[in-house]
């Protein structure tokens, strides 16, 4: 792991993630840029001391010499933005297949790269879109794959959150910091952070590709310096239309990421409060709720379950689908075999370029005085 | 009540909300523009024949002639958007106060010149957004209003619907007919029928006024002649700023008319399908539910219901709250009275000419290349 | 009208209820025992004053007396329950049908011989258990009569109230006075006034009838003279149990009845907060929501709501169907045709004799050691 | 571990639930009396084949002889009920701490017994009542303590499932087939495995203990052996009444346990299948919805949750909990501290007493005709 030392957030998270399933073991790490918080986070997270980095760059050249038997297989990443690229293309480079927290890169430049480094390494990516890993979005996105729907003609997602309602960054808020400070966080704030998540559920969900966009992108809150709040016109290959709406000064608001997706005979809605369920609404009939754990949802669904219905599997177990499924896949790799095709819906490369080019384009159509942008990566 | 004969929808509902409360009496009516169908429809209704009139012109010219304690009062227009103008004009001019059916007129033209009528005029005029009507519509607005929320920052509005996911015009579907129709509704569908109640709300429970918009305005069903989809990027004369969404073909979806409207200290949430309840969102305590008929909500929202707390009160209630603030209102000025507050909050000329600004403006934004139109009246 | 003068409240919901579809109007009554108030009432709802009598004896006299054409058809008696025999038994024996509030009487013995005089008298008779006219309790009961279920083995049916928690009848709250007087509510207090909607309602949906229960009564505010609280098992005639609780000391609740109704395949939800609703829950596939207004619900659902789908309809539509039905029936028996089934769904002697056997078999039970109590009419 | 070798349901659940915080390794277990498919089960979990035992008896006899620093240290015993006592006697007799599946024992003899050899052993003992580990089931019963509630009045819990609604036993279902079986569940079936849920999740928000219960108690299913329903009235020791419902033959329900208490004041509404929120009602002020991992939570609230608020846990990480802080409190005492009052609150043997002395009584009482029971340990 490199990144994720005491403090962190999404640090630990990743931890639980691939730990949950019981198939990773943390070895080795590289926690952070300080040599002794990343001892110390090391110490406490019960490593070898001498697995334990001042760098990721010493990561990768010492256990490099380790026996392959002992030597790390999978690099997580979970590092601020700006400190994505190397240390991806590091572990690429070295033959690591990697996880790494979204977005991708600080730039659509660097994901272009590391796109052309990924597919040169042969190994796998993840990018960990946690999202999609709930069993209901996988229900969702299979409902719509059916047909069952019809044609696709409305996206709706939106992603509000309160957190940054204040200007939590003047205090020592380390989340916030981060976040809003575009030296490490990139040209986008709320659009990166967030926006990001909902581009990646609509295309995922909708099985669709945006391709046009007209954005309003705002600074809310007094000397912020990177956007807390924006709302998206969005167009898809398909002829569908959409609206996406991120923000962080809803105050009151929690992560109620949402989705919703309509078609010529119905809809599907799904939200992370409620993330166990999915409503599915037809024109001439009854909704119906899918329920994650039941014999009757998809084979997505029910691989990406561990519990009898009824007991809520929430976020935790999510994010633990994307690292249990990217296991499977290299499990069966090194056997081998063809992974089965649950196995390879996980979020990689392309979700990676695709997110990178969304927050590009949604702050230039943001700035610009055009409406409508074409979304080309 | 001119309008509402047999097979139309919203007369009905008219006739109900008037009814509720025992504050009017139905006495006379122009059903149609078809005499025999005016008067089968009157005969059903009870009334007396002679009071049953081939055409509104008629029913004015008639009326007048009748002893002042005999004239009727209050005329009830709920015929389809084309047929608004005149009969208001010629209820105004004849001095007889005016309930109108939204959207106010065929055009912002007609509706700045029903503005000055209505001025001249001196009578009472209401047009029906029926949403404000509602116990938590009135909630939600007197909490912004209070400051309690701080400086309002974001409005969320919506309108999906379903019921035109198919060509339904094509059959025999009246209300789908009309409403579909450009001759009889204006240059709008979905963004004259649902978007303007849409916008109303947003600008009621906000306190704000919209001052600029970004449309995209569509056609999803084919062969439709107007507007069947929408969403709308908008900017507030406070600096916030909105979304407004408003679908007629979202398969599945019935009438969920939802508002959120975000301060600095916390937030509202209101839908219809859940009316009696008003969520109230703190950026640092519990969120809040709000409810019709109890001790703690504000004097509008006791004002405006008439059971104790859990017997919900629903569509027709809150119709009906907007005749009985017209008919207190208009009770109060024969008295010689000055209306309570409560009594006095029912939209009116000012609303309609909005809302018919919205339609066209709305529309244009939806044809021009250009991001931002100025909203003006 | 007998009853219902100011300050009382379910005289003007009744009001509301009848008049609401235009089916009924007013034209005389007589609304407390106390002439001077009678009148003031009677002059606030625009009666005739000489149609507003001191007393329903005199009522009943001076009705009589007048031509068919001009007389009072349908009686409503809305007086507190120890004021619904006697002006029940007269309302019948002098040829008027009669509505009459619930529990039907004071005791089980007065609605036995109320029982054999509407009988006798050949007029119709509708006890106004609200609930059964929610257009989807009427769907649930349908669905389980369908079969669809399969045999029913568990009921569970709710009324919890909070508003009786401190001794409200100390002060000056008049419907706190007489629900908690023994001389005017008669031996039961919660389970009169609220325990016997939920008796009702289980018998609605289930189709099933109650054979034995064994009760907990409780008295938990002190000072109370009747109890205010309890829980009951059931046993149904086909073998099915149940449980029925009914509380008005559940601090924070509001009228929030529920029932739920379980078969062999799937149960039905139903509860008043979310009155426009029905869970269906199937054993091997997703539950469905079955929702008033729409074009696939059962004709007696569809019969018993005004408005398109998702504009809610609440209690006072609920309510309202009851005399729209019972006002069918009636014309319909005045043309001499066979009135609908969907019409003659409504609550008469039969539910209330039942509902005055619980009381006395309830209140029996409570106070027993025995533990099941055959339910017995 | 004992038990949960392949097929098993609860022994996963145990073992990710130990894993999830990073407090617990696997280090050796008897999977399974099979021999075989205790090693088959050992292999899968990557134990080391030394420490795969097949039995628990040779577990305990050749662990002791490990150095203290190799041996297992805790013992979780995931056993059908009738193979609880045995090997939890055995484990605390070698000195091991114990965490045992519910119910505690086969019988209420057992438990008395176990509880003697506990207290010898003085070693800790935690029972997975998994419910009391959720962070909004630990705010309800603080807020219950802090007296904001006044004195409780009422408690009402359920828990309905709708997975044995036919006769599972009869085909492969191995939950089923020992679930439904006397000879290895005891003498009660649903009462067992989810009444002791329900019953115990009583007894904690509401910080009281039942003194007498009067149940029925019923086989719906034709052929079954054990009870699949059940409902039983309640007395607590502070003088307020109860409801507990459980069921299994609820079709369409999952494993939806629920529970509200209310008292002078207010009450809590808590359900698994919104497990995230507290619903926190007063008698004169709106309602809240109290949230995991908000700030704004008690210190137990606050210290049972992972992530943001928002990002929903679930099942798994309530099981979490209690396996956390049982690994505090064994850290605390292995470091001579005292635990913190949150780490304590697990649940142990007295629950355990109380949940057999709970099945013996209930059980006694649904075969009496006597009303109310004694409940005594």
């Amino acid at each position: 792991m490199i990144g994720g030392g005491q403090g962190a957030f999404i640090g630990a998270v990743h931890r639980i993630a691939a730990q949950l399933d019981g198939a990773y073991e943390l070895v080795c790490g590289a926690f952070s840029s300080n040599p002794e918080k990343s001892k110390a986070s090391g110490m406490l997270l019960g490593l070898s001391p001498e697995r334990v980095y001042s760098s990721y760059q010493e990561l990768f050249g010492k256990e490099q010499l380790l026996p392959e038997e002992e030597r790390v297989q999978v690099i997580s990443i979970v590092t601020p933005n700006h400190v994505h690229f190397e240390p991806a293309r590091l572990a690429l480079r070295n033959g690591f297949h990697v996880v790494l927290d979204k977005p991708m890169t600080f730039s659509l430049e660097e994901a272009l790269e590391l796109r052309k480094i990924a597919a040169a390494s042969g190994k796998r990516f993840c990018l960990t879109h946690t999202y999609t890993g709930y069993p209901m979005v996988k229900e969702a996105r299979q409902l719509v794959a059916s047909g069952k729907l019809g044609k696709i003609r409305k996206v709706y997602v939106e992603y509000p959150q309160g957190w940054l309602s204040r200007f939590e960054e003047g205090g020592d808020n380390k989340q916030a910091g981060w976040r809003t400070d575009p030296d490490q966080s990139g040209i986008a704030g709320a659009m990166g952070d967030i926006g990001t998540h909902a581009f990646n559920l609509a295309e995922y969900v909708s099985g669709l590709q945006v391709t046009k966009l007209c954005a309003d992108i705002n600074i809310v809150v007094e000397g912020r310096r990177l956007d807390d709040d924006g709302a998206v016109l969005l167009k898809f290959n398909n002829g569908a239309s959409g609206v996406l709406m991120a923000t962080q000064v809803a105050a009151g608001e929690e992560n109620n990421i949402k989705i919703r997706v309509y078609g010529e005979h119905g809809g599907v809605e799904w939200q992370q409060q409620d993330a166990n369920s999915l409503l599915v609404k037809w024109l001439d009939r009854p909704a119906e709720i899918h329920r994650t754990g039941t014999g009757y949802v998809s084979s997505y669904a029910q691989h990406n379950s561990r519990t009898p219905a009824g007991h809520p599997e929430g976020y935790l177990e999510a994010f633990a689908n994307l690292y249990r499924n990217f296991a499977l896949c290299i499990k069966a790799d090194l056997e081998g075999k063809e992974p089965q095709p649950e196995w390879q819906d996980y979020p990689g490369i392309e979700e990676g370029v695709r997110g990178m080019a969304f927050i590009e384009q949604v702050i230039a159509s943001g700035r610009s005085e055009q409406k409508w942008i074409d979304f080309t990566v």
